[in-house]
């Protein structure tokens, strides 16, 4: 009997690349219930419909400056040096009807606000800047080609374009766009609802007294505003004893009520390896054992068409399973991409190393240096349980599968997922 | 006389980095009311108060693995050919109270799973994966250093240390700290409430019905939902009509009830440079006249200690004006630093130019070559108010004051304001 078989582990440990691409492939549920919200409540959600120009915009023609409507070919030639006069013949403002405008012919100018719409057979507008009024005459100091300074009927969008797809994240330019054709709701993808099941005989609730020997749960609160800041809904199945039946049951609960669930803890390979037997009892183990540090026990199974993770009890540790497998599922649910993270580059200011053929997240603090130049401290770590290396730092750099490590100095690029530290402020690394 | 004084213009334009410094320093305001909130309702807010560690955390030595409590010395030397026997004591659970422990002895070991308290008298933890049990005796096939697999006592904070200061943005991982220590509300600073005001005669809201002549007031939704995308709560003014003494009314109300006021448009300088005359009756204009483009007419004023922003009725040039000079002075009434925007580099497509001594914010659309690079797409562009130049592109191009443009095939960061987008989606552009 060979050491492979003697000694419990895991079989395979599965790269996070093709384990998102068997999460992709795998999860079959979809959430398709819309909702109408409020412009204001839209920015990050989802799209649910196609959002199409109901009309041209701008409406119709608009003087983009304060200046004076003329036809452009009057103007060839203005110069400082060689104004060319042109007769005022009345003026435009903003808000008024477009079958109200006085007609331009040649060698006329009409003033106009921003905004208000061309009068006919004006082709330009000249800002007021290169202009003198003198009289019922205005002096032309630069000259304008023809379109110049209007906005066209139709030149944002026109009537039948695409404004909002399906499944895209709405921001505020989104808003804008839609508002400007009087649209005051937009229908959105129902947010998805992912239960939360943390296993532990140590854990207790944050509102429960202290006692020795247990210890508050911290990861399931993290795991909720994660939850909350991808645009889910949190829900809490509570704390389960390690018992392999009550956890099979819990999950099953959480998977007819919402559309995935987050069990955490229980999943290493050890003594007990509870969570993953009770979930093969109602589903199908799809990855158990990831090629990450920290977090190899990371993992997911598929119960009924969604998603059951397997995340570690240890809060760093559950944090880069949710990025790297949570995150994914979620887009899957909904059909939709979210946000990058930020990067920087900057210096290492030493060596760090990582396992052959695993992905490394080492939690760094960036801070300019005093030459100005983005410098990346890797933070020493003992643990995977180690929050005060996300509060402390700013940033975690990913080593690749294929890499070792990164020398000192040598320029990295790593996630910042908070803003960037004075050099006067890295005291506290 | 001059042209330079017969012709109406911004005298000065201010850079960017002039006008924030003026901005950071001519802001008196200061918000400092807290509110308390649940953990799930923190993240995005800003702390309003500093956050001790008010004990350990872990609390007491823990296993960081399902495995054997050890004296860390009985193992040296152990290896898959030569393991070591040491005789099992007993067992210790996670939720255990740490004076019901055995005590370790020489040449005996512990079962013990995560998170369970570490018995006296051991010093390491060998993995399950590493042991073979046979009756009562264990053979260890790895050797352990001392303190090995264990989360020690105050590791990750220790009795007194700082979780959270005031002024930082909260994120999960702060929840996942505070959380371990049973804390449930945190204290954070009020939201900040901006004013929205619009001027012109030819805007009307959303909920009117369409006329010739007049448009959808589309930059106040946008904004509003910027406001939102900052923690800040938008206050609705409405819309005033071209009238100086109205603006000024509107104004001073919004600073009254306000932490800062947003007009828009009326800042050019035309016909009818209305808002800054209605400002500087109340107030001390700052700058007015932004070396950026678009967006020149953009500036700010200080009334009674709180800015008053004028930003054009361009919907895309009143976005680049919140983010140049809105979202710092959010910064500075709150002294906090909000995150950064994501970056990413990529090779231009075409040339881009930029007028000298100002900085100009092109949009782009970046997308994944076919080769797996990353290009990066200038929009043509006609106008400052060209919303769908953001709706069909997830990026901007920063070009700064002492540069006149890049070439094509250059390489260049731009801020990603969305996911990147395949090549096979290009065809929108």
């Amino acid at each position: 009997m060979g050491m492979r078989e003697r000694m419990r582990g895991f079989r395979e440990l599965v790269t996070v690349q093709a384990a998102v691409a068997r999460l992709r492939s795998s999860i079959s549920h979809r959430i398709n219930e819309l909702e109408e919200v409020d412009l204001l409540s839209a920015p990050g959600r989802i799209c649910g419909e196609e959002v199409l120009a109901p009309s041209d915009s701008p409406p119709f023609d608009r003087s983009a400056m304060d200046g004076y409507a003329v036809v452009a070919e009057d103007t060839f030639g203005a110069s400082p040096v060689n104004p060319i006069e042109l007769k005022i013949l009345g003026k435009v403002e903003a808000g008024m009807k477009p079958f109200d405008l006085p007609k331009l012919e040649r060698g006329m100018a009409i003033e106009i606000s921003t905004g208000a719409p061309i009068p006919p057979g004006a082709s330009a507008v000249v800002p007021a800047e290169f202009v003198k009024k003198k009289n019922h005459l205005i002096e032309v100091y630069q000259q304008v080609h023809p379109h110049q300074n209007i906005s066209k009927q139709g030149e944002d969008f026109s009537k039948g374009e695409l404004i909002l797809k399906r499944g895209e994240l709405i921001k505020p330019w989104h808003i804008g766009a839609v508002a400007s054709f009087g649209i005051t709701k937009l229908k959105v993808l129902r947010k998805p609802r992912i239960a939360l099941l943390s296993t532990g005989n140590e854990l207790i609730e944050a509102d429960s007294p202290r006692e020795p020997g247990l210890i508050y749960n911290s990861t399931k609160p993290m795991l909720a505003a994660m939850l909350s800041s991808v645009g889910a809904q949190p829900i809490d199945l509570g704390i389960v004893r390690d018992d392999i039946d009550e956890i099979k049951r819990k999950i099953a609960e959480g998977i007819r009520e919402t559309d995935g669930v987050i069990v955490t803890g229980g999943t290493s390979v050890g003594a007990r390896d509870l969570v993953p037997e009770a979930i093969s009892k109602i589903g199908r183990i799809e990855v158990h054992g990831l090629s990450i540090r920290p977090g190899k026990p990371t993992g997911f199974a598929i119960v009924d068409g969604k998603p059951v993770f397997m995340l570690s009890g240890f809060p760093v540790a559950a944090l880069i399973g949710f990025q790297v497998l949570v995150k994914p599922a979620i887009e899957q649910l909904l059909e939709c991409r979210f946000d990058p993270l930020p990067k920087i580059r900057g210096k290492l200011t030493r060596r760090v190393a990582s396992p052959p053929r695993i992905r490394s997240f080492v939690r760094v603090k960036v801070f300019m240096g005093r030459g100005g130049e983005v410098l990346i401290e890797p933070l020493r770590v003992t643990g995977s349980g180690i929050l005060s290396t996300l509060t402390r730092g700013n940033g975690v750099l990913v080593i690749p599968e294929d890499l070792e490590g990164y020398e000192e100095g040598e320029e990295v690029e790593v996630e910042l997922f908070s803003h960037l530290t004075e050099s006067d402020e890295r005291g506290r690394i």
